[in-house]
């Protein structure tokens, strides 16, 4: 028998307590041993729930039991949460966690910490929710070069351009209708503004690449306002717009990364991935591109993949898992913005001839008054200042992705 | 160092060897010790490869040599290489193989072997080449009760019948053009009449509900003499026609499974999986659906994945992988045929009154002097008899994947 405890009874947390208790037969036949939940850490009361027994305030309950063998941190956000785990790893105590901000932040320290200790620091949830796709890179891709990863990593901008797509819905009755829903917070930046796709293009271009990016690495643009209009234009062009999250190898040791609105061509299997769905497409030297699509949130896609974690942890009480990636630096990541990328930008009809005298266009779409162009590859600095010689203030641009 | 020998040199064979030999340093580092190609068995002479030396055409050899820790099974088929395999895992060898029909066959009873000398039989690229898709099923997904798999599981049939879809292409063209490509063999028959496919919905099934499911138990139907007018009709109706894998739970411990022409919604990921592209959606009852998607087959991306198994061997040469499932049972699949399922069925237009007298339909479909139906859940063998009271014999059916 092996003991575990809980840190968070939200969302993930109850949803992981809940598998545990109500899936013991099949999770004791997969781990060979028997996992008995013995703690849950929630500074909140709760009574109505079959297993109130469990409950503690006291983080030291967990920390100082040596029968702990697993710690399941769902509690979110990179302060309690970093202070807890780094604690419990000290202790020899292998830890799954679902929470991003803290794998992003603080990832290649506490995956040392857990090397030093011969204990495991697993993560499967804290990108895609439930989809399997950390294992997958660290494991079944490990004989490639991996060179480019793309995604679709937040649901409620997905469920958001979806009906803004599908619907014709303006993009603040589809952001109501996401709250109504529950897919997006009463405070929806995080969401919107690229953020939560900003920290998971960081977790996975940490295990792809080896090194480790940092948040504030990564240029992030997200959908707030985003005009229904210009969704029709794209899809004109042949376009779905989706915001996307990309990190791509540059060779010289070096990377980009970006989080931006971005359109893919429409028989791409990106372009399929809708309502509250992610997806994450990699591409290596041997495989070539392979994707994985599945519910990017939610309580038990989410919780079920962190007990996949606990699983793994259990059949590895003595063996680490070779998840691992070094400390990044501040000169890794190249500025996206200074890299040559294809282009679709959208202005004022009047500003065409202008724009096509200055750039090297490919194709071109008019209407209601704006023009859509798709540009050769080109640095987005150098689209910029060409479009402020322009005196061309009122424009959108979206990466193009390949 | 660990040693390995690689049984047979052709397409995936050589794949192989190339990656171990022009992946050194990235692969010792991965699997924190060195590999180390000792043997290649075949019994034709390769002078102009750079490892020339390594040949052999005496398995003993290899069998023989208790430094050899990991054999690579690349030959195919499922008598030489049946013997082979289980002879190496008697001796204690773990073993890889990318051989679906040997796995489709003897997988029970060749895990059994692995597991009884505590050793590791994996074969990650038996299924969708280089996508990573079983290790993920038994792991990632292993808090999951895990209730139905729908597959594009074929590359070459996907090829033709995006040839046809998108090109309006006769099939016999398509064909014709994939043999030109090297998607398709002379004798096309393992892939156009669907037999290929099964193999790879034994095994998915298998791992999936823990029992074997051979091959001889999987109702299959082919894309011989798809016709064009078949496939305009059914996008007509909003559908994307695919040759699809199933296998399903149906609870009181059975499960049904086929592989047949199906229709699926435009809208869904699956429609949108293309030419010799493979994609596997995994249903469970926490994750809801996943899916996996990428080149289902290739020199490079089927090596690739043999090498990630090669490493994980490696890895666990002491530790068994938990990857297992029991002998199966006749009883234990259920004819398709005699379960409801959603079909669309295509007949001449002169039959459309006397269908619509005597099923329940939901849409309808006429271009061309042909009709098309979509029908409520309906048994096929059902189905036939109707239409057989009906007097009409030419018609075709799709299974209609939702």
């Amino acid at each position: 028998m092996v003991d575990v405890a809980i840190i968070g009874h939200g969302v993930v947390g109850s949803g992981v307590a809940e598998i545990i208790l109500n899936h013991k037969d099949l999770l004791t036949e997969k781990a060979k041993n028997e996992i008995n939940l013995k703690y849950i850490l929630d500074i909140r009361d709760f009574e109505n729930v079959p297993y109130a027994d469990k409950f503690t305030k006291d983080f030291n309950d967990i920390l100082n039991d040596d029968d702990v063998r697993v710690v399941i941190e769902t509690a979110g956000g990179a302060t309690f949460a970093y202070d807890y785990v780094k604690a419990c790893l000290l202790k020899g105590k292998s830890v799954v966690t679902s929470n991003k901000e803290l794998v992003a932040a603080k990832g290649a320290e506490l995956l040392k910490i857990a090397m030093d200790n011969n204990i495991n620091f697993l993560f499967e949830a804290s990108v895609g929710g439930g989809i399997p796709v950390l294992r997958p890179i660290a494991q079944c891709l490990a004989a490639n070069d991996l060179t480019e990863i793309t995604g679709i990593l937040n649901g409620t901008t997905n469920f958001i351009l979806t009906k803004m797509i599908k619907d014709n819905m303006q993009f603040s009755d589809a952001l109501s209708m996401a709250q109504r829903l529950g897919y997006a917070e009463r405070d929806p930046s995080a969401d919107i503004d690229g953020h939560d796709a900003a920290r998971k293009i960081c977790i996975l271009a940490s295990l792809a690449f080896g090194k480790h990016v940092y948040p504030d690495q990564i240029k992030t643009d997200g959908i707030r306002g985003m005009l229904l209009s210009d969704i029709a234009l794209n899809s004109n062009m042949g376009y779905v717009t989706k915001l996307v999250g990309n990190a791509k190898v540059l060779g010289n040791g070096k990377i980009t990364a970006a989080v931006s609105p971005a359109v893919i061509k429409k028989s791409d299997i990106i372009s399929s991935t809708e309502d509250v769905f992610n997806i994450i497409k990699v591409r290596g030297d041997a495989i070539g591109d392979v994707a994985f699509y599945g519910r990017g949130a939610g309580k038990l896609p989410t919780a079920s993949a962190v007990v996949a974690d606990v699983l793994d942890c259990i059949k590895h009480l003595h063996a680490r898992k070779y998840l691992f990636w070094d400390e990044g630096d501040k000169d890794y990541v190249v500025n996206p913005d200074t890299v040559a990328f294809s282009y679709l930008v959208i202005t004022d009809a009047k500003n065409s001839d202008a724009v096509k005298s200055e750039f090297a266009v490919s194709d071109v779409c008019e209407e209601n008054g704006n023009v859509a162009f798709t540009l050769k590859k080109t640095a987005k600095c150098d689209l910029k200042a060409k479009m402020e010689k322009l005196g061309i203030n009122d424009y959108r641009i979206f990466r193009v992705i390949d």
